[in-house]
């Protein structure tokens, strides 16, 4: 039984806010990512892709790097102030997690960078170059009309004891599913920093992996469009999941496969969850509205593909295998 | 090889103008329709329901009518004058096909009814009780904001046999889709009266029989609201197919079963074809984005369920297998 | 008195089809309307810029021509077939119309071009180069999305004797404005060919002068879309009226003016008109909600600026006075 | 000139979360609120009416209480925790501000109620009865789909000075109006404490007198549904300003005057503030796009009618003239 009982910490993480994915051929996912989605490219060095929503002041929420395999080298959470990292650093290093400093990404301050409890390499992280927000500059928008990086969603192989570890970190529990009968084991676990949802979801897979990055985007409209886009570029392919409404936060989602097959959500209009007496819900993993609130089953590759990660020492990350050995009953 | 050259005719067919559909259960049926999709009720008389969209001046669009198994007994089009009934009837009986007058559908004129060269119950009509316009009482909007009838689409064992058919009644082509190869046997057709992509569309498979009524809604968000609310009430299930965009069209979609399993399409947006030199648009049918632009494969129930005819003496409407046997290529 | 009742002509206009503006900067004209707006060019030739929406087939549906001073020279209607320009300029000249041929334009086959009754410059043309739609190339849209022409609208000083001329031709009357008092003087009229609200709309003002041109745009989100892109541009002094719900035709609005002044509509979501018994709604000139159904007043440039027409001749077409002088009691 | 710099509290203040309107005639309220604009009844007791929007589930997030006069009697904060309510009462009683404990309203806990420097009557309270979401109850939204309070707008005689009473209350600004010239006085300010645009937006004005009570809403689509249902039944009086976008905020935006004429604004889509180097944006009190993005200029009303405050002991609260004269230059 894991417990959802709010732990106050002496450091404070503000939000999930970047992540960097290794591609294959930077040129077509520039396409992907900046042509046809309408990503606003900060700057382009050293064999990567900087980029940032419209409303992003920030100098990057997503890296793209040139690389000869497809991989997730870091997702990274902002903290609100610099002595929060040394704080994370020693809690991190009372639970046997060793960390080390990063100073070379650009844009970017110093970064703590560790492999978490299920050897997820995770990032935190304060100072970042301002950028300026192109939020009201429509005559620029393009595609998808990508705001900003939401959250980050992470294939676990024990989703409780991930949940413990950031619970641990200061985080909250929005919503959960959880297997019937009287053990309710979680399946999956929607974690939020900053009063929305979420800033990081964990389901149950074969793991550690990056199962999405999340992407907040104005409206519906946008959704629909981003299909439309895609489907007339050609790269209708690229549609995996939806577009649908989640049961699970309300949002209305469309998932993507980018060319080298890393899934991306965009993510619109879920709730407000910043009150003192929020309280987690829970759905049913046997509820088919859970996943899509309008029924829809998703597709096997949802919940059997993801990104693997690079450790630290750039070490591929062995996985583990799930605990809870089943997809949900309602999968196809 | 069939002819696209658009036939001028004697007659005036106006558009596809109201259907009538068999049901088990009235009140199931009134609340899918009424309270939940949001259709206006005109009448309510004789085990039989009255009903049309917000915008919609004619009595009704759509009737429901009791009965102990579920059925369509016609699909009816509006003509420009009286005289051009007598015209059809003319044509009809050059062609062996007898009909008969209907005179006591409550708020319509006399009517003219028949079985089509495939068996398929047709009625032709010209006057009907005018009732006001609800388009501008936005307080009475529900549900799925339903506008008014747009087209009727059906199973047909000989796509070709019935688009000579329609040809003859003054039918236009807007799109085909055919088999690949050099005989180009057209699977499906999208054949018009008034100036959009479709008022009848005849699909490949075992028939006559009715695959689904297509209602106009006036955006997106109508369609994605209707998911919602069937959602929310219980009745994900009756959502078949979409919401997506099709190709053949480019109108936005949602396609229902209803509690008896009769097929509705929430449509809109489409385009203008009254132009004189409007040409038919091509589609293979192994082209995956025909039916969904976005590349999602439409369910095995799409190409294999309808609803069956019953003719005008009552009698069960008998099928035959569909010439083209395959359903395309690109269906799960 | 005004009669409403239809004329069945023996030639066939199909619908308003193009309009030609002259324009004092083409560059400044391009940027307006193909950067920001989004229309699409066909052609750039002559000192002319030949557009179109993102559906239509024909050449153009726009033409910019490079003047020194901004007008009008033509609005044009398309005719079903090329006998039918034969039968209206005998019917013209049975009005001591005179008119005459013109067959210069690029893309176009032979128009016949008159001044009509008020001495409007009006066009009827049957053939037009055929260009491919982009109606399914998402990835070319831009700006508004215009999908087509949808109607003109003139300032004429007698509107009654505009109608009767425009009903002679076999328009039909949606929607009317007229005076309270057992009069009933018609203060505006929206007459359409294709089975939508209108082709053509005649405001009572001095003239006869160009009120605006209307474009169909998909949904309002386009038109939302038009606003911000045209402030964030720079150009929000662009924005005349809307966006808002007109209480005429239902539709959603926004007008704009070009560069040189000249009156464009967004115009979508209006209602369909081609059933036989169709019946003109009425509106007191005096009910707010005629203009904009949620009460907003339009500005004083609305009921008192247009564009000058230029006759077939190159002459400046003289105006005359209104007949009903006052502006509707609920104008600002 | 005002410091921007965040001030670090002992208590945290959590968000805007409810206020209460007096009303001259609750039934009249009730259609205005619930049947047209969709607010949830949570409670109708001893004269009032507890609402909230679909997605709250507290108690509620407006109350309208039966009175002979309009008026509000308080805006009201949530806080963290029961402890937070006796830091502010010392910290306000520090400032010379008395303050008294308020424990009989429905479903809350106690309340810290006082008036603030400006003399407006708030109320700080953490505990609250728990209601159902009906966030996912999509058969039950009606009208325009109200999700839940956003924030307060005040009108305050001297800006600069509530500006830092709330800046010590742990506020931080988002964006700011000021005056050109080398002064820059402060002329409009929008503070939050919820990583959003604003919780309380301060506008110069005679007061202290509540400007509006801004409500989200999940779309732009239901901002033009209000619109639509308010003039459908009879009420587009009440539509005031708008629809349009903020140039401050970025939001979509309709202000409505409720049937006793107090403001309401519905407002959504604007953007995250929550990173720890979000800077102030400042917009000259002069930049037409400042209000409306597009250009259009706010009525005078919006200037000059606001609801006045009843303080903790039934006075009706004075007014002071505003420090700074006049209104934007660019207001009608």
């Amino acid at each position: 039984m894991v417990s959802f009982e709010p732990v106050r910490t002496e450091w404070d993480i503000v939000r999930a806010a970047h992540a960097e994915l290794l591609v294959t051929d930077l040129e077509v996912s520039r396409r992907f990512y900046v042509d046809l989605l309408g990503f606003v490219v900060t700057e382009q060095a050293e064999g990567a892709l900087f980029l940032r929503g419209y409303e992003e002041t920030a100098h990057h929420s997503l890296v793209l790097r040139q690389s000869d395999r497809p991989a997730v080298t870091h997702v990274a959470f902002r903290v609100a102030a610099e002595p929060d990292l040394e704080l994370l650093q020693a809690h991190f290093a009372a639970h046997d997690l060793p960390s080390r400093w990063v100073t070379d990404e650009p844009g970017q301050g110093r970064g703590l960078r560790l492999q978490d409890g299920s050897g997820f390499p995770l990032e935190f992280y304060h100072s970042m170059t301002r950028q300026p927000s192109l939020l009201r500059s429509f005559d620029r928008y393009r595609g998808a009309h990508v705001m900003r990086l939401d959250h980050f969603n992470l294939f676990v192989p024990d989703v409780e004891s991930s949940f413990e570890q950031f619970r641990q970190l200061g985080f909250r529990c929005s919503e959960y599913t959880s297997t019937d009968g009287p053990e309710q084991q979680v399946w999956g676990a929607w974690l939020y920093r900053k009063p929305a949802v979420h800033d990081i979801a964990l389901t149950n897979g074969d793991g550690p992996r990056l199962h999405h990055l999340g992407f907040w985007v104005a409206d519906t409209q946008s959704i629909l469009r981003a299909c439309d886009v895609l489907a007339a570029a050609g790269l209708s392919a690229a549609i995996e999941r939806g577009p649908g409404r989640h049961g699970v936060s309300n949002a209305f989602f469309l998932y993507l496969r980018d060319p080298d097959g890393h899934r991306i959500e965009l993510y619109t209009s879920d709730y407000y969850t910043g009150d003192p007496d929020q309280m987690p819900l829970r759905w049913s993993v046997s509820d088919p509205r859970r996943g899509t609130f309008w029924g829809h089953a998703a597709p096997a590759s949802w919940f059997e593909e993801g990104t693997l990660a690079i450790g630290p020492e750039g070490n591929l990350v062995e996985l583990s295998t799930a605990r809870l050995r089943d997809r949900p009953p309602t999968a196809t």
